[in-house]
């Protein structure tokens, strides 16, 4: 583990850029003034910012570049546009070459993927990355993966994720074996489900170090927390994640119309309002900003677009995390310990049939 | 149209049966004087009821069967043990033979979809059959599709699901083109999404009528009521649904305990009483009760099995709903015009090349 954790930025990603991108690390510094940052994007925007943060400014640096990707960019213009020069291809790059341990990009997801894909690869015994974050529940928090790094699935693809998730878990919430679960529908024998129920009968029957395996749970399990960690294939984990979304926007909206109805609701609105604050908190999307990307030879954490300075410093805190506890080195013991192990028992089943 | 709307009822059907059938089709009659039923099950179990229920007994006829399907029967036992005698079977039959104009089942989905299939079998012109549900919004109301009747899409299945949903809105709604939307994920470059890209250009380019195809929407666009009708895979809309509900649930109870923690939030609570019985009201699964099965020769409406009278009768509602406004006729037309422009307008092309 290095001394200091270096985190490269993508300061010109998001709807904002450099505004929030240094507020946020300023915020971010000060939870852990072990970090140091590299900020690429345009020095005539970044530096006046650093200026007024000088404790930021000792720990950082910034590498210069004229070119940004768009918010509206599709992967392949990025890709066209932005490889070698762009403040976001410029971060990963730093982490390709070891010079960052973690990069931190607000850009686009389509343009982040393809870049990261591109430039830092898949870990070995990986074929697909995927796209992981952290979700509120009832019990706590639990991770949710793949919010759409890729469509459709094999078996095995599920089995990676539920060894990147439980990876994930074990770093965020220090847990030595987190329960995982299969996202599934309520009806049984429907065709197409076969992956997920191969992938369901592969973990039960040779479940990786770590991963303690609970089964299939439906869509109302993510908010309840049912499992530390919900395996699904991207398009329906989108899909979940934006509805959720939406659905909780909608229950606030509600919420605020009914209690502006009368005097007497503005009243107990004003007189519960700790409550709504505390429900606001438990709620905030900010919070629980950072979707990681994992399967790829580095860390990358891609925060909402949207974010503001302490939503963007909750990336950066997750990038940090990651690092601090070896996420990588994590995934790719068990990853590795589990093919030896399927390998073997392979080995020892074909000596003895 | 027949005189009366004639409505088959699994009376055994769901976590109650009769205690919960019967005083449902009481509720649906007092909103409907011209629905008669024919309540399919133990007739030792049924009649007593009905003889407290007068006005119901005799608008009402009962076929005795011993055989029910249980919750938890896999389709393919509920098939086996099921076929010709269930109650559940016995409903779909009515509606086949003529009998009935609708049946209603609270019992498992995958049994009761499997029975319908097999023995309603599909519309001309449609290869699967589709699960519709009314989505509550902040604008009002929505249709979404597929909630799980069949896993993966081609292009053409979800052209005809939006003719399907177009349809069912037509006859809730009262709209002559409700505006249809194709669920879909950010990402636009992305394999896998072929279908859902094809299936927006068949529609943009060669629109069914009564279909106003606005694009694509996103998981959080269903709350928002960005579109009448949200059509998408049945994996996706599964997950979509069961979530939205997680997370509705979710809300309640921070809401619930954020509101208890002092004097002040429960008095504030007290106060603002009527807001929370509004918002309780508007997210009431209750009042969106009942699948409706699209697709098949006959009008099929599932019932959340652990319904209450009051939503067992909204499924009642939404049956009647639909064959009084003919739901089966709006979506026959409509796919045979289709078919024919689609015909006519490939010959001109094939002319013309």
């Amino acid at each position: 583990m290095p001394q200091k954790v270096r985190i490269a930025l993508d300061a010109m990603g998001g709807d904002h850029g450099p505004p929030v991108v240094v507020p946020g690390a300023e915020l971010a510094l000060s939870r852990h003034p072990d970090a140091e940052f590299v900020l690429f994007g345009d020095r005539t925007r970044i530096e006046p910012l650093l200026a007024a943060a000088p404790r930021l400014q000792a720990a950082s640096r910034i590498v210069h570049t004229d070119v940004a990707v768009r918010m509206d960019d599709k992967p392949s213009q990025a890709l066209r546009n932005g490889r070698w020069k762009s403040s976001m291809w410029l971060a990963l790059d730093a982490v390709k070459k070891g010079e960052a341990d973690v990069a931190v990009s607000a850009g686009n997801t389509g343009a982040l993927m393809a870049m990261a894909k591109f430039n830092l690869r898949t870990m070995p015994g990986i074929e697909r990355p995927a796209i992981a974050a952290v979700w509120p529940t009832l019990k706590g928090e639990s991770i949710v993966l793949d919010l759409g790094a890729s469509i459709g699935t094999d078996a095995e693809h599920l089995v990676n994720m539920a060894v990147m998730g439980s990876a994930m878990a074990r770093v965020l919430f220090g847990l030595d074996r987190p329960s995982v679960g299969l996202l599934n529908i309520g009806v049984e024998e429907v065709k197409g489900l076969e992956p997920v129920r191969e992938a369901g009968r592969m973990l039960r029957e040779d479940p990786p170090p770590h991963v303690n395996y609970v089964g299939f749970v439906e869509g109302d399990d993510i908010g309840k927390g049912t499992a530390d960690v919900v395996v699904t294939e991207g398009f329906a984990g989108n899909i979940a994640l934006k509805t959720a979304e939406g659905t909780a926007r909608q229950f606030a909206d509600y919420l605020r119309m009914a209690l502006s109805q009368s005097i007497l609701t503005k009243l107990g609105y004003l007189l519960a309002r700790p409550a709504f604050r505390m429900l606001r908190n438990k709620m905030d999307p900010n919070k629980s900003n950072g979707g990681v990307f994992l399967g790829l030879n580095g860390v990358v954490i891609k925060s909402h677009g949207g974010a503001d300075p302490e939503g963007y410093a909750a990336a950066i805190d997750m990038g940090y995390n990651m690092v601090r506890h070896e996420l990588l080195a994590k995934i790719g013991e068990t990853i590795h310990q589990h093919t030896r192990t399927a390998a073997a028992s392979r080995a020892v089943g074909g000596a003895a049939s």
